[in-house]
Formats: structure tokens, C-alpha cells, sequence
């Protein structure tokens, strides 16, 4: 039997034993995860925070195992098939990420990377013969519904695995969740649904403020927003210099996606972009920043250069949206005081907002499981926490702007 | 210089070099602590809680410790003597705990364990020719009030100790708090209260949620809180077979507890019964137990037998009151099922309530200190929590009762 | 299904669901271990190490589970009776031990504790109907070796769980070893024996090192040494004084060892001992050396005073044995310097030694099993270790006796 | 007062809040360690292990501190300045790594990468007014012995962090040292070289051990060792294409290089090179590998691709050397096998040999420095270990080679 172990520093070892999976994680695809960093420019403030989609999709693939056993263990009838595209399913469910994830999504091509990854699914699919029917199914919400909420739900392995890892990794400890405790309670509800047993619900709160700990600590740190902000702009402009003729060094996959609007119908028809695509990954980015940070461009020179040595913009973040006058004031500041391009100031101030998108009343849902097998949403079943703030309205707007008295 | 390294599974190592401290270290009355652990009958529950109230103490100062390096580095000046009488007032802030703390407090004497930390406190300033004079000040809380708060607020490096190590031993991972991270953020108020940075609020919320799930998930476990009952109910008979003539065995300091009440100015008035008080720790009461459970008495043998062969309790908990109806047929079937003596009933079967005392507003402060040094308590500046909830109202009724299907 | 799951700070969830199994775990014989630290006295030098013996016993077992995972995956055929008795064979493997372990072997019963062992695995062998019958033979070595040496061999689980925890709960962190990657590396020799793949080999050296780090760091601590010295001393004295007509307080199962000389005849002939030996932990002897220490015998309550306390003896190791002069000289000097009876030196000025016994050449063996199948032992497979000095002669000659400057 | 703190979660946080410490730690050329992996290759074996040289530099500057102050707590007198310089020396140590540090080196530019950090450090000096004129003198061991010892020695702060850190992320636990231990035991010999307390000599058996599993466990493990040889054959193949006149695509700074023979009087004499060096990382190499995955010459292609996507070849490690039969044999078949140019086999098939360095009796030192100040080295001290095989003779030789069978 041909077997690989994984050697996790967050579960220990993991073990893949068929040979669907083995297939699938030795795909060039799949292994292209390995140069997609899981947080993207986060490393820039938690420098440990340097861990792949890779290690994050076999861990997650882990988590479904031991999810699938402890339901297995509460009676839950899987069958093997299903085990197997479950486990394909969430080994999967990031495949069509792109260099530096969402921080650069629609920039390199105007689809979210939903989108992607099911293309990439279908083709690998088509390469194994069929083989991915069910994943697919499964992925796409088409079987019992626990399935599909084991990957993608507020409570998936997803989620438990990615808490747990960028805890581990950028080091804010009291990120962890009890990933183990909540798959132990796991279990289905009369209507088939993922859910909780009661007892959970303590560790149940507790994962959703670490979760929100976590949005605000690290994913949505104010420095890393201000940094994939500047790291925008830098793609845009050169986007924008390539496309009035200018010259822009870049390898040539990425050129490709400078230089052309991919949409989804293109992404579709055009059997030779999906490939260029796979071919792109952070490491493409990062040279080409370091290429630009020498540009004759004096605004992409200034943005690149700033990123590849780390002189990050200033960002203030408030719960009021940023006045047009103080945006205004401040363009006006950037023209005065840096020598660059008109229009330049808008690349370089800029406002936006960030929400932890924790918890959304209505929308998300987490089952939680009584002894007399009645059911109750978590936002009915806790007293502790307001949910209905976890959910879109927690959010802050912010201006990012270059630190003035550097120049 | 004499110097002593603890090595603590929990910080690490844990420095003591200065002379005072290193002499309350070894003192007995100190050294006992060694012998009560920090969470009594949780190990029945978690068997890696075993860690005792030295471990605590220890780690608590070690925390102090880096408290006060953290407030010394932001401009709060700490004179040494200051800082030397905080490191000892935390080494001692638990000191008056008896044989299973809290389960059995108001049990052995009927004082509070803060009364008996005072007055140990008092006994060893003396011995030390007044050295602990304002060790004793801080605690009273007639220093400095960050000082005092350093030691018994919200936000006291008590509690960060605990919590992490409770977490760490027990296994619950999930309940571990970001103590480092609130140390680093840790500042004085204008008006010289202890505060935290407004960044650090997020790990705040995590800090509440954490406390409340370690109360729900360990410290207040229904096997636990069965048990605690079950050992007072022994310990009640036990001290009343004994007071109507009958033959208790335990050794001599636990027989003159059991034998007497004392109160606060017996405690006071009569100096032998201090250094006795001081002379029963958890051991006492275990040893007791096993022989109880050969006791003649077959009340206290049957509850006496059930913790020693850890055949607990049953116990339900509800947010409602158990109704006097119920309490009634359980006891008739206590005195129908189990051949014991008239009376028996009332050890049995137990009601009461049990409450997380998280955070009660209006009483608990946690001051977030904002960049313009303006202060609010997080129950204001924080979105999330309902922090009213945390309060006493965060409550559970509960009946324990035994295994009528084990008999 | 009854199941249960035990929350492990060291391996995480172990889960417990074979109704024999859950029926030992549950025995009071087995529940006892929770009153016996795995490393007696070691706690007074590593705070941490308050593990107790049941912690170890089902870490142990959860480890044999792993191992008996990986073997079946590797095509070792392990029928299901022989899991469950390889299983319960682990988690009686030390239920003989008696209060303060091997401190105290031989003081309590003159017998080994492997011989108590075997007389409670035959007591509860007879309570289950039979139900032990193959775990007593796997215990015993009657059935396939890789078995017996799962549970008693150089690596066997053990060992494995032992220096995990202790390493764990001490805080000597150099000293965790490889368990996770030995349990995966577990095969079995073409004869039937318990081997290790050979890339394997670096991790049996450092488990090695690891193991004899633990042994001279831990276990053999000079103040451990000190400390379970004394304690031997002052049980001998307590007994000697009961014995000859003085009065010496203990609970009364503890006083039936000390006033009676109990060997292996009598404990297999009078069926009333056995029990009773049960009946005695770590409490019985603590709260004894806290009467004792009251004592009118000085020196019984000099040696129990000291030790409760935490004034530990000095000690000196060394290569050489201690010379008779020497002995001779301080035990002179502890006559004249302390005002205790004649004969009392000897008990406060004792000589001994200790050795780590991590590997004894021709008698221990550790398998390693090339690609080939070929078998040579670590002894000859490994290039940088002495292993000879690992036997017997790694062994230390020792003096423990007053601190005279404290006197 | 300025201060940065970094979480790290190999040591927590990690406080600087030395102006030129801050100056060195922003500068481009220290921020240029964040784009440089500490392990390179291993991660395509130990998916955790991408931390970055900068994560090693700035850990290793905090152990220095911490060594710096139990050297002070012991009496030696360290002054400010040698103390910010030997922070800064160990900060700065692998400043003149390149691009996958060891497996490129001498590949890039024909240069010891110390030569280089000696040539960063002299030009970071010119830039701050000769701020760094001590740091460089303790770097080139004109200081006191032990604070060159504390940047370069077996017992470096360097080891220490990066043994734990590649434990720590690689997931190989049992290769944790005891870094706080060891630190807590450094003291200073009478002749002013660095040393460890004699009662730490385990701490140091087992940190040597550790040391060598890392080295064949994770540095020079088998999957490696094949990985870096691809490596190095595709950077000499595209150089020979390049300078043959073929098209090589590659960012500028890297086009450099392989375009040009760099040795130290080049590096030396042209001011623009060094700067040139410093824009070279491992993202350039990536990047260029998967361009050359493309290239028309297959042998890079196939190198290339090979490497991309992860198929790694096969290695067979001895203590052998492998013959020129062999070689020759397996040279032929690579011919015959795929259809690659002529004189592509050399670049295929590869002999070569790897050690583990790990102790060069008379080379290094670990002096243990006994209670009465005598001084041995660890080979004499410790019983245990065969140090002399841990010197060069603790050597592997090996053949890589492509899987035939997959083609």
C-alpha cells in the first residue's frame, strides 16, 4: 500500500493512504499551494505567519478525517466513496487562490477564486476520469448536506483547521480554538445538518471571539491592510504603465495578466489561460516588485520600493467612514510633497473598509444539538454574546496614507 | 547572591533572587501550599489538574514580575521596595486557603480564606520584623491602586496565571488567554488605576470568554460540582457524627477543626489555632475519606466510599430553580432505595446554585486606555460581549443526587 | 455504545470504548493510581511533576492503541482479543506500585512491585470471570513477543508515555522524545520481535539521550535523592519506634504495614492483605510524616519536620564510592551537633548509589530492521553512542546528611 | 523611547528598543532576510519549515540578550556598548546569505557567504559613522573571547535559536534542545572563553544529539540533499546556456550573476555588485525555475519542471563511496532513458557526500567548567557520547539520480 506521512508541526503527522488523494496532492496544481502563502503580506507583522495554502489543505484534509470518524463513531453511516471525495472535496476547497489571495483577487483575473477552483476541479476531473464526480457533487452542495457543511460552513474543517494554524504560526496563542473539542462533539441533526452537541457551546463561543480576535489581531491588522493596500496599487499601476505601452518587467505568466482582462467566460473558453494562471504564484509577485521598485515609473518605483523594504504606509482605522475633505486634504498633501505623477495621489491615499464577517444572523448558522435532539441556532442558544454585532456591521473604515514625515 | 530557579512547565523559568522573597519561599506556611491543589476535585474530571497552589503562587510573581518591567518601561515609576512588597503581597494573596479551597471553605472555619491570608500575612510580618508592612499595605489596597490592582482586579496577574495554567494542565487548549500579550499592553491610567491599551482589546474579549468558558468547561463541571457537594456532605456528617459522640478518624488538626467552630475571633483571639489551620492541607481530607469509608456510620461511609472510588454523583442543571416537589421525591427515594439512616436524604440529594462571576458591571472595572488617554470600561468600548450577561445572572440551578440505577 | 473520553494535556483525546477496558478503568484498585504521583518526591524539585499514575497508565494505553494502528497497517496481523488484552495489560502494567513508588519498594511490602502487579491482575482476573486470561499472558511474555515488548522492552509504550509526560509536567523540555515518530516507525522482526525501521535510528539516539537526560536531570535529581532518602529513613524510624512499643500515629491501614513484615507468602496467603495494601497512596504517607513531625522520637520528627518543611538534606555525588572515613567523620559530627538519640546518626548520614540503567548491552535490545529485513541491534547499528556506559556503570556513588551550617 | 516588539511564536515577544539596533533591524538589507528561508529545500519535505533567515536573526538576538543577562547576573561585567554590539553582531551574523543560503553558495557569487556578511557589515558601518566599528571587532573575535564565542562556537546563540526554531517548525519535536537551560547554565571559564555549569553537561549531551538528528533528519535528510543537487545542476546548467549564448529568462540582478564569475576581489572592487547581491533571494530563483520549466533546452527543462513540480529524484545514501562503475552505469542509462543532449547525464546523475559536522574533537570546544573553576572539554566530561564520531568522520556519500521507472 503506497502511503505518505506529513509531518505537521500543528496535528503532528498526517496520513494519506489512498490513492485518489495521493494523485490529487501530488498534482502540479496542487502542489503550486506551496507558493501561495496562506496570509499573505501578514508575515510582514507576525513574521512567523510564513505557512502555505499547502500545509493548510493537507491539514484541513486531516481535520475531515477525524471529523468523518467521530461521526462514523455517533452512527452516522459514510460510506467509503463519500469518505474519499470529502476528503478530495476539502484537500481542494482553495485550489483556485491565486498570488496573494484575496488581497490581489480580480486584479490578476476579474472571477473570485471560487470560481477558479472549480475549474480547476472540473479539469482535474476530466484528467482522472471522472474520479472527482462526487467531490464535486459534495463541493457543490449536491449530497447530504453535512457533507458539504463539513467544508464549507462556520463550522468546516476549513475554518477549525486555519484558526488553529495562523494562531500556531503568527504566534497570537490566544487565537487557538479547540479544534479537537468541537470535532469530538460534532454530529448531524434529525435533517441531516452539521451540528453541535450542547455541551460544545462554551468552546463554540469561544471559537467565534478567537475567530473575531483573530480578524482583527492579524488578518485585518492595520499595518497588513495598509500593506496588501499598497500592494494593489503597485499591481494597478503597473497594469496601468503596461497597458499605455510602458515597459514592465515581470515573468511572463504574469505579464500575460497584466497585460489582459480575463473574465470568466475567457477563463472558460481560452483553454491555455487556466494553465498561465497555475503558473503565477507570491514568489511571481514578489519579483516583480522588487523589478519594479528600480522602475522609471516614479510612482511604481515608490510603492514597490516601499513594500520590498518594508516602509509601510500609515492606515488609521475609526468606525465613521474617512470625511471626502480629509482624503482630499490628504491627495492634496501627496502631490505637494512627493515628486510624482498627477494622479499619483490616488494611489497612494486611499480609503476602504474591512469587516470580520465573524458571524451573520440569518445567514450562517451553527446547530446546536440537545439532549432531546432538538436544535437551536447558537445566536438563540448563547447568552454571552451579541451575535448580530459579529456579523457585517462589525466593520471599520480606514485611510492609508504614506508616513509624511519620512519624506 | 542566593538565587532560586523554579522550573515552571508553564513560564518557563521563574527567577527569585531577592531575600525577603527567598524567605517567604521557604517558609512552611508558604511550602504548604505544595499540598493543596489548585483546582480540588477537578483532577476526578481532568486528571492533569493536579497542580497545586504553590505552582500558582509562584507563577503569579513571576507574572508580576513582568508586569511591573512592562509598566517600569512605559515611564510608571516603581520604587524597588514597592516593587519587592507587590512581588510578595502576590506570592501571598492565596496563602489562607485551606484543604480544598473553596469546596470546603466556611466548612473548616467559618471565615473567609481572605480573613486567614491576612492574618497569616500579619503573623509573618512580625516574624519578619516588619518587613512585610507594605506588602500588607498594597494588599489592603492602601498604596498606589494600580499596585492593588496588580494583585485583585479584573485585570490581575492572579487570574493570568490561573487561567493559563489551568488551561495548560487541564488540557482544555481553548481556555488558554494571551497573558503575555495583555502584560505588554498593560498602562496606567491618568488617575493611577491599571488599564490596558485600546489595541489590546480584542485579546480582552478573548480573556472574558476564555474565564467563562474555563468556569463552564472546568472549574464548575457538573462531575466536579457533584463531587464538591459529595465532599461537603462527608465532611458535614463526618463533624456531626463526631460532635454527637461517635468515632471520626482523621488525623489530630483535622479533628480539632472538626471537633470546633471557629470563627473569625477565635482565629484571632486563641494563637495555636492558626499554625493548626495551617497544619491540614488536601492530604488530610483524602486520608480522611478512605478511612471514613470504613466508617460505622453508613451515611458517611457511603459518601465517603463514592468519592474515594470516584463513583459520583448524577447532576442536572438547568437556568431554572429545582422545584421542591422534585427534592421531596428524590429524598423519599433516597430513604426508600438506600438502607441509611432517618436524615440521610438531605446529604443526598443537594440543590444549589452555582455562577461564573465573570464580569459584574458596575462593580468590575477594565479600564482600555486610549491613545488620547482618554478611558473607558471595556463594557462600553467593547462590541461584542454582553457583559451584563457575564455577570451573576450567568447562573445555573442544579440538583445532585446519586445513581438510584447503580443500587 | 459507552464511551469515554479523557482529556490529556500530553496526547490530547483519549477515548476509551471496550466495556472490559472501561470496567478496569473504572475499578478502584485502578482508580487508586490517581493517588500516587508518578514521580513521588520529584515535584519537591520540579514544582510540575504532580502527574500521578493513572495519568500514566491510560497514557500508556492510548500509545499501545497507536502502536497496534501502526503495525495493523503494516500487515501485522493483532486479533481483536489480543488489542483489548495488549490494551488492559498496559493500563495494569504498574498497579502494583505502592505509595511514593520505588522510593518506598520493599519499605511498605518486602516485595517487588511486578509481584503485587501480578497478584491484583490475578485478584481482578478472578472479579471478571476470566475476562484477563490472555492480558496476564501477553503480561507474562506466554504469547507473541512483539506483544510482551510493547508493554516491557526498550520501547515499549511505557517508556514512551513516561518521558513524554515527565518531561512535560517537569518542564524539562530537551528531555520529550520522539514518541509520536518511534510509534510510527514500529515493525515487527522477521522472528516475531519488536523492531524499528532504520531511518529510525536518529530518533532512537536522541530517545536514548533523552532517556538518560531524564534519569540524572529528573529521577535521579541529587535533591531528589536527598529527599526519598529521608523519607525511607523516617518510615524506618516509625516503624522502629512502633516496634518497639512507641507510639506512632498513621491511618490504620499504613500502621498495619509499618508494625508487620508482610512478604510474598503472606501477601498470597492471608487474602485480607492485598486489599489492604490498596488501601494505602501518597496521602497516608504524607499526613503521617505531618504527625510524625510532631513526634516525640526527635529524631523521627527531625527527619519528617525537615521534609515536610522542604529543609532537604545535602548531598554529594561522585564517580568513587564515599569512604568509610568519611561516613564515619559526619556521623560523628551529627552526634555531636544535634541533640538526638544514639543510633540516630545512621539514619541521617547515608550512603548509597544510583544508576541510570538506560541500556544494558546483551541484556536490553533494541531492534533495528534494515530494508533487507536484516535485524542488528542499536548497540551495533548506531556509530556515535557509547551504549556500554549507558549499563550499569553509569551509576553514581552518593552521601546525603544535614546542612551542619543550618544547625 | 522608540521600541519594536515582535511576536515570535518560537519565544514569544521578542522587545527591541536600541536606536541603532531599530536602524540595522529597518534597513534593506536585513528586511532582504525576510525573502530568504532559513532551511530552503526542506520544506518540500517539512511542509512547516518556511520560516525566514530574518525570524532566525532576530530569535538569536534575543537569546543573546538573555545570555548577556545571566552573564551579568553571574558577575560578569558586559558594558553597554559591547552589549548593543553583540546584539548586533548575532543580528547581523548571516547577513551574507544568498539565495538558498548553502545549497547556491559559491554558485552565485564564488564567495564565502561569511565574506560577504563581512562586506555588508563594513558598508552598514560606513553608513552609520562607524556605529558598528565594536560590533565588527567582536564579530572578527578582537574582543573578549566569550562575546565572539556567544556569535561562534558550539554553544552560539546561533545554534540555540535555530536548533529550536527548525524543531519547532519542521514538526521534529524530538530535536527541541534546552536553549533556556543551556542559557541559564552559560558562565564564563578564569581565562574569559564562554562555558556551561558542570551540572548542565546532560543539557549538552542531549543539545549535541538533538544537533546531529537535525542534521540527517531534516538537513541532510535524503529527499534534501536529491532536491538541492536538482537545484544546483539547474543554476549550473542555465549559467552554461546563458553563457553559451542561449536565452535564459530571469530578473536582472540573477541574470547577473549567472551571467558573470563573481569572486572576492570583484565583490571587493566594484561597488555595484554587492548592492546587486542583496536584490537576490530565493523568490528570484522560483521564479526563474519555473521560467526555465519552459526553456527550449529539455535538459533545464527537465531539471526545471522536475524540481516545479515537485518531482524529486532518487537518492541512495552510504558510508560507502559509490563506484565509478556505478556511476558510469546509471550515466549511460540516463542517456539511453530520456532524450536529453549529450553530456546531460553528468548533470543528472550526481555523486557526492554530506556530513553532519556536528562536533570536531580539537576543533571545537565545550568547555564545562566545573564547582572548584577547573575547566574540561565536553569530550573528556562526558561519558556518554563517542564525540569523535561525531566530527567529519560522521560522513554520508551518496548518488542521485532520476526515477527511471517514471519515465
Amino acid at each position: 500500500m503506497k502511503q505518505k506521512i506529513i509531518n505537521d508541526p500543528v496535528h503532528g503527522f498526517i496520513t494519506i493512504d489512498d490513492d485518489l488523494l495521493l494523485r490529487l496532492l501530488s498534482h502540479p496544481w496542487v502542489q503550486r499551494l506551496r507558493r501561495i502563502r496562506q496570509l499573505g503580506m501578514t508575515s510582514l507583522v507576525y513574521p512567523g505567519a510564513q505557512h502555505t495554502r499547502f500545509q493548510h489543505a493537507t491539514g484541513a484534509m486531516h481535520l475531515m478525517q477525524l471529523a468523518l470518524d467521530t461521526l462514523s463513531s455517533k452512527g452516522v453511516l459514510v460510506l467509503q466513496g463519500e469518505q474519499r471525495a470529502a476528503l478530495a472535496a476539502i484537500l481542494l476547497h482553495d485550489v483556485g487562490h491565486g498570488p496573494f489571495s484575496h488581497a490581489l483577487e480580480h486584479l490578476m483575473v476579474n472571477v473570485d477564486h471560487e470560481v477558479v477552483s472549480d475549474l480547476i476541479m472540473e479539469r482535474l476531473n476530466s484528467e482522472m476520469g471522472g474520479g472527482l464526480d462526487l467531490c464535486i457533487n459534495i463541493f457543490a452542495g449536491r449530497c447530504r448536506p453535512f457533507l458539504h457543511e463539513l467544508i464549507s460552513s462556520q463550522l468546516d474543517t476549513d475554518r477549525l483547521d486555519y484558526l488553529k494554524r495562523d494562531s500556531f504560526f503568527s504566534g497570537v496563542v490566544e487565537g487557538a480554538v479547540g479544534a479537537d473539542r468541537i470535532i469530538k462533539m460534532l454530529d448531524v441533526t434529525p435533517d441531516g445538518h452539521l451540528g453541535i452537541e450542547a455541551k460544545g457551546i462554551y468552546t463554540i463561543e469561544d471559537f467565534l471571539v478567537a475567530r473575531r480576535l483573530m480578524y482583527w489581531q492579524v488578518y485585518l491588522h492595520k499595518t497588513v491592510v495598509a500593506a496588501e493596500e499598497m500592494l494593489r496599487m503597485a499591481v494597478r499601476r503597473a497594469r496601468n504603465v503596461l497597458r499605455q505601452g510602458g515597459d514592465i518587467e515581470a515573468s511572463k505568466p504574469l505579464l500575460f495578466f497584466l497585460a489582459n482582462d480575463i473574465d470568466e467566460d475567457r477563463l472558460r473558453s481560452d483553454p491555455g489561460v487556466l494553465p498561465l494562471f497555475c503558473d503565477i504564484d507570491d514568489d511571481d509577485v514578489n519579483v516583480a516588485l522588487k523589478c519594479w521598485a528600480r522602475s522609471d515609473d516614479k510612482l511604481l518605483a515608490f510603492l514597490s520600493r516601499s513594500l520590498v523594504d518594508r516602509r509601510l504606509f500609515h492606515i488609521e482605522m475609526s468606525r465613521e467612514p474617512v470625511s471626502a475633505e480629509r482624503v482630499e486634504a490628504e491627495r492634496c498633501r501627496a502631490e505637494r510633497l512627493l515628486d510624482l505623477d498627477a494622479g499619483a495621489a490616488e494611489y497612494l491615499v486611499r480609503t476602504g473598509q474591512v469587516s470580520s464577517r465573524t458571524y451573520n444572523i440569518g445567514i450562517d448558522h451553527i446547530n446546536i444539538i440537545f439532549r432531546d435532539h432538538s436544535v437551536k441556532d447558537i445566536s438563540q442558544a448563547s447568552d454571552m454574546m451579541r451575535l448580530e454585532t459579529l456579523g457585517n456591521a462589525d466593520r471599520r473604515f480606514y485611510i492609508s496614507l504614506p508616513r509624511w514625515d519620512e519624506y
